[in-house]
């Protein structure tokens, strides 16, 4: 049994195969209320379809979840073919972020730094959602529709994500 | 001079006329992740057009204001004739929402519990963006698009916001 991985820290350049980070860091693309709010425009790449019809389209809905601890066993990693799916913490606390780009493959674990949201590409396989601290507070940004926008994959056998060198 | 007004918590109800709030109270609307996720399904009203054509569409902005303090001194209000505005803390902290029905009425100041973002409703006039504590840092939803999307109501005499009763 050696279906080990670690967390790393989550980085643009990193995360790009799975989706977007959303952080406000370097210059913001405009400066509004005279000066006393950067913007940073339009960050996330929002993707609901039409796979299949009827076309779904964006909504906010909030997840309330459990926080969890390292190491964490993973069991099942799932995915919404019909659209991506934003994660906005509504909290400073780090979450972990677990996605893989195919089921065979190791996964990766991203650890937030507590300033970050992520953006899942229409597809992307990832792991449930895995808050680190209470209270385990999202708003998240997906696909509202009313056809099949689910796919599970439970592991022959778990992984267990560890903590990295020098992190949480 | 008299144009003063006080601080009142944020309740779904009280907020009605002006858009959403966005919270996870209540029973959720689905259990998800094997039980340990609610799903507050669905909870703002997105509407971005068209009103006028291009329509513009959903995206997902980072927002980072300059923290504020009471008494607030208003000078302006603006409102977005052409989208909904979502506003979605990034940390526990409470802010401050102001809003009016039209520029001459008095306006109202909400005052967030830190645990509620909300969506403003296509063309409802408000202030701009107001954390009481750094880093004033939020996700935003809202429109867009090419068209103009901004007015702006400059007072000929500023309001001062006040602390209500019993609150921070």
């Amino acid at each position: 049994m050696n279906r080990i991985f670690r967390t790393e820290p989550l980085t643009a350049p990193a995360f790009a195969p799975f989706g977007e980070v959303l952080e406000a860091t370097g210059s913001p693309d405009r400066l509004i209320n005279q000066g006393l709010c950067g913007r940073f425009h339009d960050r996330a790449v929002l993707d609901f379809g039409p796979e299949t019809l009827p076309a779904g389209r964006a909504g906010i809905s909030l997840f309330h979840a459990e926080p969890r601890s390292l190491p964490y066993r993973l069991e099942l990693v799932e995915r919404h073919p019909e659209g991506s799916q934003a994660f906005l913490p509504m909290t400073q606390h780090p979450f972990l972020v677990i996605v893989t780009e195919h089921p065979e493959a190791k996964p990766r674990a991203f650890l937030t730094n507590g300033a970050q949201g992520i953006n899942l590409r229409r597809g992307t396989w990832h792991g449930v959602l895995t808050p680190l601290a209470a209270p385990g507070l999202f708003a998240v940004v997906d696909r509202i529709g009313t056809s099949p926008n689910l796919e599970e994959h439970w592991f022959d056998s778990p992984w267990l994500v560890v903590s990295g060198a020098g992190q949480a």
